[in-house]
């Protein structure tokens, strides 16, 4: 097996996990996670949504959060923040933020019911917003490459069109997503050769959903494939507001704690991280999909 | 990935399975859930433990149970039964079990508080075992194999002596079982290449848990080096009563979920599987590690 000597993990806990929690989470609780998640050294953190507080009403702290957040820390962690459009890049840069997720998925039925739009006036959206704020980095997340809640498999030419469009308008990053964590293996496999086979010179980042147990065995053919970066959520939060059966992401601490345990370095403390964990858990949710959350950690093996 | 067109599943959940729950299960509902896994078409099942009822009250019913089951659906299904010793092989016999599974931990220190003997005093009775029931299929459950919860971890040569030895015994079958759940996808490799590199002829089945998430990542990588047999266990249930940190096997509908959608033959009904799932959640535990028991069926991908 050969194997890469580090992977990136990007954590997006506080953005894809706390926006599948229904309760509210004061300001104050989710900032103890998010510096729990700096201590564990996280470099790249997805932050918080600045999307309209009507769908998302998790998310109406945004601004306070992402000032909070970024003026405290900026040194140690670039922070994102996920942005449905134009008007929410605009609040995001206001609030210090320099780097954004814009996402479009893969099937036109996902990007109906996730941001209202048509492919087309996704892509018109995104050029616009390269426009008017051409400093801003942008991450493209393209969610349901791997299968969507509504139309089932997705042709890899529609996802292959959508990321040479997403360049053409300047972005920096792709993320391919598997919303729904319906991926397998084989697939995994098959979809990322195909698509970097047609971009060669640009590096992909992978964000997968643990909701069939698949999400480890995926990661690893993900690295096989030469993926660099992962995005998994503390604690396994997560999930997808408007997809039908998604469940949470990979948990971070059971990713850093497989390559670790593999001899690949991820940068991370795996103890301080499942002390966050245990912060999520006392204070936002019980019931954990992680599976390093309940592992006795003073078991020697 | 070169991938087999098939992989034989074992079903240890009602052995593995309900010997970790506590409280009393009527030995009507597991009869209940044996016909739902005998549904879903498994063909090899292990379903009782012939243990003293003081180590293991939950099996005190052995003798009932696989007397109702081989003489309902011996010719559907070859039952198995877990025996510590000579006394409970000849119990499995007279309740017309004709194959048991003996376990010996790779670590010492487990073998002492699994079944309170050495290496050496399991040997002896192996040896003695096979020597009175000569016609009794034995398959050799080697725990512990790739960490063991008071050693950490175990070396190869210890285990491939264990092997050897009982070989010479002549046990008909060998299962590598990572007991606690700790083995990651390297290691797997590792530890499966020096063992099969040694005994060349023999085929190996695994017995994973799934206690860090880890496991379907190492059933791929297990398929890569040949296994062709798994052990899982309905709705993830399982542990090890006698092993600090020891969380459930891999769930069955997991397993047969991730390798049906990968175009691998199981024989298994993962629908019937699915609502025998179902019994487990409402008649004998709520909260299940199972994936595949969470996701909504009705979603399309």
């Amino acid at each position: 097996m050969e194997l890469p000597k580090s992977i990136e993990i990007v954590e997006v806990g506080p953005r894809d996990g706390f926006q599948n929690i229904k309760e509210w989470i004061e300001t104050d609780t989710k900032l103890k996670v998010i510096e729990g998640l700096v201590n564990a050294k996280f470099k790249k953190m997805e932050v918080t949504s600045f999307v309209h507080p009507k769908a998302i009403p998790q998310m109406k702290d945004a601004k306070t959060l992402a000032k909070t957040v970024v003026e405290k820390y900026q040194d140690q962690v670039a922070f994102n923040a996920l942005v449905p459009n134009l008007y929410g890049a605009k609040a995001a840069w206001e609030s210090g933020i320099r780097q954004i997720t814009y996402v479009i998925s893969a099937s036109e039925a996902h990007n109906k019911a996730n941001v209202n739009r048509t492919h087309e006036e996704s892509l018109i959206d995104l050029k616009q917003l390269k426009k008017e704020l051409p400093d801003m980095h942008v991450k493209l997340d393209l969610a349901t490459v791997f299968g969507c809640p509504f139309e089932g498999e997705v042709a890899v030419e529609q996802v292959c069109g959508l990321i040479q469009a997403s360049i053409d308008y300047g972005i920096e990053e792709v993320c391919l997503c598997d919303t729904i964590g319906v991926a397998n293996p084989k697939q995994i496999e098959e979809v990322l050769t195909a698509i970097t086979s047609q971009f060669p010179e640009k590096e992909f980042s992978l964000h997968l959903h643990d909701t069939r147990g698949m999400g480890l065995a995926n990661v690893l053919v993900g690295i096989k494939c030469g993926i660099q970066t992962f995005e998994t959520a503390v604690a396994g939060l997560g999930g997808c507001p408007f997809a039908p059966g998604a469940a949470g992401n990979i948990a971070s601490e059971d990713l850093v704690n497989m390559l670790e345990s593999m001899g690949i370095e991820t940068g991370l403390d795996l103890g301080i991280l499942q002390d966050t964990v245990d912060i999520v858990r006392n204070k936002i949710k019980d019931q954990l999909t992680s599976h390093m959350a309940y592992v006795d950690r003073v078991c020697k093996a």
